[in-house]
């Protein structure tokens, strides 16, 4: 713990002149405060009204032995506070057997802050602690006190911009403040994520990949049933394969990496990284395929992939190496590639819509939209309401025959006659988890859904002074034993060195669906505490029913994730026909259905028209569920007859 | 199959000056003389004597309508073979509707071979077949004619040394004959691979990666109930932190690929692409583990890496990029490091043993053979008796506090001291998949140890003319779904465009253990025929019983492979004490066993002292089961005192 912690207080005392012994004091005191504390904070000390003081942040929610009115009673300075204040700040402390609570909280004092209307982060964390004054400070009082009777502020460490390498555990940003680092930091601070030395690379801790593994065992399993094999090919193409395709290698070519040198060798030819494996392996599609017997020919391979991009890389939604999984199939007609394609883009919306819980729209991509090289692509859109952007789920492109031409992919039929395959091609990526983390996170962290998650509740005792401890342990593994029975994904957090609060505000950063307390009057009257995630609702479950009542709220958590990500969704679409409403929508940030003439031009000129800071609107999709067009409805851009309804907006 | 045939009949004749109708008329009496072959060749013709002859090779197989004893009797030229070679020829002719038999057969003549002594591949081939030689080509016979009454053989297509693009489905090279080749052309025809492209670099197809998928599911659940987490770390590396264990980065620098350039932009410093990802995670080992309560911390990951080799690319065995897990752990205390290698290790002798029936022994690498920049590295290791070479199975490292020391991983103990992390590396790849190939596979392709195989048993109905087909196929569908009820990975081929015999072959070139032949009299008798490919035995099972016996004829394949393999490694096993007979035994590829002083330049010796066109020798392990080492034994290599038994040998 000691080296993550960075005191401010002894810096500033070193600027002023003060002698290096203050940055001693100061972590010996910042090791106290944090002793046992969730979140694990990096310490700061930031002279009042300094321009520092900006990044005051977050929580600090100390272990403490004492019974609740014991701490009241210690906590003397509570009159400073306004009573919704220190309401919210004693209900983030809980109960446990330490002593640091109250040897912590005679050295401070609380009062309620200045209101600063010109620092939003001030508010923002005045919202969430209450502020916490310190005029005291044990060990470096007298340097303190020799600054000039300045007021320093505690506060766990504030974020620069770019979240790299420091990351605490608790949450500086609030979804609705600050969306953008809220999610680097919720992603980072749930373990899901690691910052990685090379921008735009991110490790997958287990946390995100269990996820993976989650819906990868699903979808797996259906591409098996529609006789879908999976397979590996090579990380690398040659340049004269990938280029041979030549709208697709427009698509791709600025986001390639090349491989130019072994050791200390150059290479004679440079060797590029998939992007996409198309031009890898229909080559070979080629060969394999000779006549109609040999069709369809459906292959899917679980890969990395490489897309060296350069704006704004974001943890799973853009990465320069992420994970997926790529469908390329091949068939002898149309109709057969036509119908696989819906019947994966259903697959797809399973997984969105089933699985993590996120309304989607099915519907096809514009022209401009459309898989380079591709003959017309599907996809479920989703669409994140904080910031008003639709993302991009997961794609089924139909490739016509545009490939097998490039790539001479012909079969003979059943009359002797030469064809060229029709092929598919689809995917979905870790974007998936993204999009997860977007829509249903919250200010206290992740919210998983229970189909995806790897632990679908998580059983703490509470443990109190003079209570039966190991009757309440004993009760612990006992419900892990009948939950992790009846198939549930149970665990029981019996860590001794933290406490229940540290715990739940762990397990609520990770998401977990359900927590179970269990404390000496559940061990009494033979019941559990359960408390969701999704909206902290507490229910008294006897132990009788635990395992029907366990599944039944995991099912409704999992039911109301979804309805509530629906009915936020839906309040954001904007059914309209005009310009000056599109305009006006997509200011407030909307998600647009209009009546569209479907032509490639104009939607280049609603982006070029739409330019600016916040990125230009494009078409989303044509929702496969189409509202009455009724005759004569002009185009919302053109003025040109309408041809069709399309969602249109910002995008990911 | 028009555009895989080549004809060098036509070719030979073109370069006697004959005009180019020839090629048309080869053409279409090649495509007669496939129509429905196993395996469906790539027809040459050669001149007899000619260079080319070499390349004659392997069986064809036609279907054909006729009776055996119809066959018999259409069959004139049969008085020209020996009563073996007849026998052998016919045995790979199946009864089949079809006519194309008799047809074909009238067109050709059966003699029996010169014994042309220089020529090996001349033997091998009639070995195989008998000899077919053609004097009559029905379409080309005044052409062939004139070419001064030369007389032609037909054959399937003859391999050049690199097998790239062009393959048949049927084996050219014999295990024991041209072992290099043979595997080459049993990993491409039983469809585990297809060569890529770029050297080095392979298609794993989804025969291999159903191995690997089974495995990877047996493999992954041991981890988990070992606590192990899965997790995806980059595949990029910068310099910096790829550098920063010394002696590890000299083990890997000379394979290491390097992305310089993205689209048309070189990046400001070049970046590696993982070998190996010990530099790629242990910087973050150092930020996640603070305290022994963080500790043991057990991470795995499914990933590629890549390592440019230049020596001898081999399918599985040494390719550039390749499939493997990566597990990277750390410990509070060597004896828990410790116990995991063993631990980790026991699950490789699993795979190899329980399922890959491949026998392995356990053992301890030299210091020379060590991992770079580890503590010790402990192996599995398999023999291949073909070659006489060993190969490292998979190991398990302990990597001391090396890699702890350079990466900063501290944590603090219970005590509140300050110590360094024990740390394990353990991996396995599909290098795993190769070695089964080489130990098990045989002349008619790939054998598959039941336990590994997508496909336990084939289904193959046989009708007979006038019987009852529908009943058949009827009982073929019913004897699978009754198999499949029971778990067993059965399937049905009914596909009524290839004969018995040709499915007989494909499904043995894949290495399918078990097979069931449902004809007439089968249907009759209420029963099914079983053959082993393990060892072509052949019972009739009563229906009634089906599933029982199945399943003990599957463990019984299991563990005749095992116990086959281990009796051939055996045989291998040559246990000495002097240099002379270590010398001779390695000319007779022998696995050594030898006593040895343990020290580094005595190893370093050997390889220098055995340097050839084979390559060094050098030690495989020492095995963990040591015989008993007398008082005074010295070391085979340097007379001094021996310390141990240990394996030597050539290696893969």
């Amino acid at each position: 713990m000691y080296g993550e912690l960075e005191v401010k207080g002894a810096e500033l005392a070193a600027d002023e002149g003060r002698n290096a012994a203050a940055l001693a004091a100061c972590r010996t005191l910042a090791e106290e405060l944090t002793e046992l504390q969730f979140p694990a904070p990096r310490i700061l000390a930031f002279k009042e009204g300094s321009s520092e003081s900006r990044y005051f942040v977050s929580r600090l929610i100390p272990a403490h032995k004492d019974p609740p009115y014991k701490q009241e009673a210690n906590f003397h300075s509570s009159k400073h506070l306004t009573t919704e204040q220190w309401t919210k700040l004693k209900s983030s402390f809980v109960h446990f057997d330490d002593p640091s609570f109250c040897e912590w909280i005679r050295n401070l004092k609380v009062v309620p802050p200045e209101k600063r209307r010109s620092c939003r982060r001030w508010d923002l964390n005045i919202d969430l602690l209450g502020v916490i004054e310190v005029d005291d400070m044990a060990g470096v009082e007298q340097r303190q006190n020799k600054s000039g009777g300045g007021k320093y502020f505690f506060c766990s460490g504030g974020k620069k911009k770019e979240v790299k390498k420091e990351t605490g555990l608790g949450l500086s940003f609030t979804k609705d403040e600050n969306f953008g680092e809220w999610y680097s930091e919720v992603v980072v601070n749930g373990e899901m994520i690691e910052y990685y030395d090379i921008s735009g690379c991110y490790i997958l801790r287990p946390w995100a990949i269990s996820i993976w593994e989650i819906m990868q065992t699903f979808f797996d399993a259906e591409i098996k049933k529609m006789k879908v094999k999976n397979c590996y090919f090579p990380l690398f193409v040659s340049p004269g394969v990938l280029q041979k395709e030549k709208d697709h290698i427009e698509g791709f070519a600025p986001e390639v990496a090349w491989v130019t040198k072994s050791g200390e060798s150059e290479l004679e030819v440079p060797i590029a990284i998939r992007p996409t494996s198309e031009t890898v392996m229909y080559p070979y599609y080629s060969k394999w395929i000779r006549g109609h017997r040999d069709l369809p020919l459906k292959l899917n391979q679980w890969c990395n992939v490489v897309r060296w991009e350069f704006s704004n890389p974001t943890p799973f939604i853009r990465s320069r190496e992420f994970l997926w999984q790529e469908g390329h199939t091949a068939f002898a007609t149309k109709e057969e590639a036509d119908t696989e394609v819906l019947q994966i883009l259903e697959l797809y919306r399973c997984i969105y819509e089933e699985f993590l819980a996120i309304p989607v729209t099915k519907g096809r991509k514009s022209e401009l939209e459309t898989f380079a090289g591709g003959l017309y692509t599907t996809s479920v859109e989703a669409f994140i309401p904080n910031t008003g952007r639709g993302i991009q789920g997961a794609t089924s492109h139909c490739l016509g025959q545009n490939f097998a031409k490039m790539f001479e992919i012909n079969f003979e039929n059943e009359k002797g006659e030469k064809g060229m395959v029709w092929q598919n091609s689809w995917a979905y990526s870790t974007r998936t988890i993204g999009v997860m983390v977007m829509v249903h996170g919250d200010d206290k962290g992740l919210v998983l859904p229970p189909k995806v998650a790897a632990l679908q509740l998580i059983v703490i005792p509470v443990p109190y002074k003079d209570a039966d401890t190991q009757g309440i342990f004993d009760a612990c593994v006992a419900t892990v034993a009948t939950l992790s029975d009846a198939g549930i994904r149970a665990e029981a957090d019996l860590r001794d060195n933290y406490s229940p609060g540290w715990k739940y505000s762990n397990w609520e950063m990770k998401g977990v669906p359900l927590r179970i307390e269990i404390g000496p009057r559940d061990l009494a009257n033979n019941q559990v505490r359960a408390v969701r995630r999704d909206n902290g609702a507490k229910t008294d479950i006897s132990r009788v029913f635990l395992v029907e009542q366990v599944k039944g709220m995991l099912d409704k958590i999992q039911q109301n994730l979804f309805d509530v990500a629906k009915q936020k969704r839906d309040a954001c679409v904007e059914v309209l026909k005009t310009w000056e409403e599109f305009v006006t929508a997509l200011g407030q940030k909307k998600l647009i259905l209009a009546p569209w003439c479907d032509e490639e031009d104009v939607e280049k000129d609603v982006k070029a028209r739409t330019k600016g800071d916040m990125g230009a609107a494009k078409s989303l999709c044509t929702p496969f569920e189409q509202p009455e067009l009724p005759e004569g409805t002009k185009c919302f851009a053109s003025g040109k007859p309408a041809k069709k309804w399309t969602y249109w907006g910002r995008s990911y």
